[in-house]
């Protein structure tokens, strides 16, 4: 093995430099050499490659978003678009891939190497932490840490104002970033696509609160769950009389200087992706769990299923009282 | 001048716990009695008094919200309703009433002096900073930079995935914030009820973006544009064919702790109100200018028009280049 | 058990407030009575105790410091001193007592229980995370968070000025910090206790950071380690002649608003405290490991040593090339 | 006019960048080509010049630091150095020098005017807000939020543990941003190089402090005030008996992302310094004032001396009761 490429590809999240920077690093520290391929798949298949080295990753460990730029790319979806990616990185000698993103990425390095026979490994940078064979994603703590940051502005509206905030972060399969805002930003309730429970149960909580004398509410609705924060708000309203307000976070979820622990998660996972290609690892996500790094083939990521901590959830309910 | 009141009414705005701590503060070293009217005109109304010390207001110069909280009253608008308060006022012995918020509780102070004799000193606390007679109100510092963070954080999505957001933030009536926040965020262009600009002036603006290469765009919309970001957002999809995101702060822009400027001016104000009262000053607001305090009559704080920078709106033109 | 008390001992650390909301919560929810016990182990002597109850630890979730406040005690070292505290818990009919703090403060949780009886259980707040028994302690991602700020900022400086920064973070006995903020921070070189390296060993970092070109160096000291920043920075100059500059970050770190991790650890230990003394564990630290909630007995959080992760060490090394 | 320079020297400042920015873009718009020097004085003495095209200046008006570099250079001290300068503008058709930085920096571009007829232009950038001519220097407004939230941090601590806290922020000649983190934190007294009052003054204030039961005290020293923090809290152990904690802000006041107000003052002194080269305007500081643009003779913006505010200073004696 002597020359690997890396790309980010989906949606950008906070610690997509730090973990492209581990892969330069690493790679450069083994004495391979290491080429960046813009806009991910659709730059693949364009040839937009570049090679970099440690010092064109300086001074990025800290920054949101990605050197590298991204897309939702198509062209991964057709064999001919396949065919054509791997044939640039053929034309490049370049003898592994490293893909940084979430399951659509995933999807792109998978029929890479199933087809064209590409060594692929996956690192996990996605904010909705919604991957199985990783306990977080990178990006994740950053969207939480942004989410928070927003829910203790609101509150202190809504404390002075006496008002229900309902509010939604993201998460369009997977209640993880909702469970720790609510946890962490103290919310009345919390509703994730995870549990069906109807939105009706928001009502008893919703009048306890005010016979309580609790000033102001917190209600955390994740983007997935059905109707979203509107649908919540406007439940509450009907079958309350209270007057709501609907805040929703999005996009700036994605964005920011990463959080510590994304940076320290990134740097791990970017370092030993480089191990793992070396090793001959192949198709492959690297993740971390509770007792160290973890392989999974990269479809179990998406078949498989990541189920929000049932403790936490628990938690979440008796701390409201 | 013995014993004097002060309430928060409104919109909260970040600062106005530094405001009521400087009025009692500032109280109590000139040896008055300060009490602290609860939940704004509505609280008045209802008799929500109670003194306040010098340790009552201790460590809350930093926290966003009120501690005397607010509500959107209307019981100030009907002749009963401020004999009520004029009432409650002479019960507890109050020789004067300082009221931090904009222009809606401004009316009420008003009034509450014209028909009741009640002397009357307003302290400007909104974020919208349209209140004529100062060149700041409470809150706007604190909103600017809280839009500003969201922008930043935006831009580093919109610069990895080249894409335009159109961003929307606080201002019904004035394009202040939206015109700070297109300086500093740098953005491409900023749409302000102050103008009257077409929409379809920003395609061109757009198109040229692409054109030099740009990564990304950043247009930012006063909520009191016409159609708002997402008129401006629909305008551009439709006249150029590109794709757009869309995000609306809200009320984030409200809370949070409030940064030094805003604490500075709450306290510079909260401290002049209180001298404006034993000086024997009557229904003015006091703010500060370009050389020092001012003291607007109570009416012509908004029925005068203050308007945006003209220099800032040209100099927002001349960077975006 | 019908009422249960809480304190904060020793050094204050960012999520002590959102434990004893866990507390009181947790506590109220499962019919207890909850006692609050001010200034530790001198408070508890002197009978500063009131009951808490839920609407007590409202919005205090998102709060630094601790609102039962704390001292560095020393009345729990003599006999005489315990007899008296356990006096005051029996006098308040109190069943069993949490302490939160580091291992001084178990250190008398332990000898209360031995001698006196009272059920005590531990949870761990120290910004140091030096305990045996969790992986992590409620404060620290907090401190590595405000560290982190305060490196991205110095780096800004350094690589403006191209100069080397030597940068001291808390940590006594620990490199915890240390090792985070210098991953985190993409740091040039790490000093911690857990390893005796000379000091020498920097230089040729130095020397040979000058000779790849990097501009501005970022050297990372444990507050712990043998001379601290100042002596680092002292044998950078006498063997590289090269200027440097010494930033030790000291309190900051202790205090500020937590984040979500340190709320989410802190929710969840104050909640399993509860439920271990009323399922009649006794004498306890409750911790948080890989796979779900530890209980050490006291002794052992202070007698055992935790190590530094020695991947994360390596990582350090590799990633600064 | 066809050709301009633009470089940063002295010690760095927030919102350098978006002033670099500024000079870039408002030249390039008014048909001007930019040139950008590296490592001020002493790089423009070695010729470090390159081309600055509009694009080249994106993404960076958020950015703390300069990405010019600085230097505090000793080159232009000599008639030597500063005829070299010289001759390397003039080699590279250079019609106008504009200088970003402080009193140092302005010296050296007014004695190259004087001697070699460069026309000069200054723009105030340094934190210490202590040149006269303008009412805020850019990065000013940064240090200033920077040092408050450690103000703020330090606050959760030392009132968890009732401690009084000696804080030093930077201002080597100037108590400007003392004065105003003092009244914005909150502190109990302030000491900045303006006054001269005794420094056993603290100790009644102290004790005062105590016998109101405040919980925890803090005292905001500016770094030129004699003896600094250190000496304060040893005045305060042996004048009352009481502990205190130092903590000396430090570095981390130059650096990180500009507030909002900083980017907007820095664009507007940037485009301002470009057209004031091309009006003709020579040997000037641009700064902003009450009712606008301010240009001051170069000598006169450090042979004047701007005091601090002598009614904010008031205001913090008035609301520290």
């Amino acid at each position: 093995m002597r020359r690997i490429a890396v790309l980010t590809s989906g949606g950008d999240a906070p610690g997509m430099n730090a973990a492209i920077r581990a892969v330069v690093r690493a790679g450069t520290q083994q004495g391979l050499e290491v080429v960046g391929v813009r806009r991910g798949f659709s730059g693949l298949h364009r040839g937009e490659l570049s090679l970099l080295g440690a010092r064109d990753v300086a001074n990025i460990i800290q920054r949101g978003g990605t050197i590298l730029l991204t897309a939702r790319s198509h062209t991964w979806r057709t064999p001919e678009g396949r065919a054509r990616g791997a044939q640039v990185l053929r034309d490049w000698d370049v003898d592994g891939l490293i893909v940084i993103g979430g399951d659509g990425s995933f999807h792109g390095g998978h029929f890479l190497q199933e087809e064209h026979g590409i060594p692929v490994i996956g690192i996990p940078g996605t904010i909705d932490n919604d991957l199985y064979g990783t306990d977080h994603t990178i990006g994740y703590f950053t969207a939480v840490e942004t989410a928070l940051d927003a829910v203790d502005k609101l509150r202190d509206t809504g404390a002075s104002h006496e008002r229900i905030f309902v509010i939604e972060v993201m998460g369009r399969h997977a209640g993880h970033i909702a469970l720790d805002v609510a946890v962490a930003g103290g919310a009345e309730e919390v509703f994730i696509p995870e549990d069906s429970k109807p939105v009706s149960d928001v009502l008893e909580i919703v009048r306890d609160s005010v016979a309580k004398g609790k000033r102001g509410s917190i209600i955390i609705v994740a983007e997935g769950y059905p109707g979203g924060a509107t649908g919540v708000a406007e439940a509450i309203e009907a079958g309350t009389g209270l007057e709501t307000r609907v805040s929703i976070l999005g996009h700036i979820q994605r964005g920011g200087s990463p959080v510590s622990s994304d940076r320290i998660l990134a740097s791990r996972l970017g370092e030993a992706a480089v191990y793992a290609l070396m090793e001959g690892r192949r198709g492959v996500m690297v993740g971390r769990g509770a007792t160290g790094l973890i392989y999974t083939p990269l479809p179990e990521t998406w078949e498989k299923r990541k189920d929000v901590s049932r403790d936490l959830y628990s938690c979440a309910k008796t701390l409201s009282v």
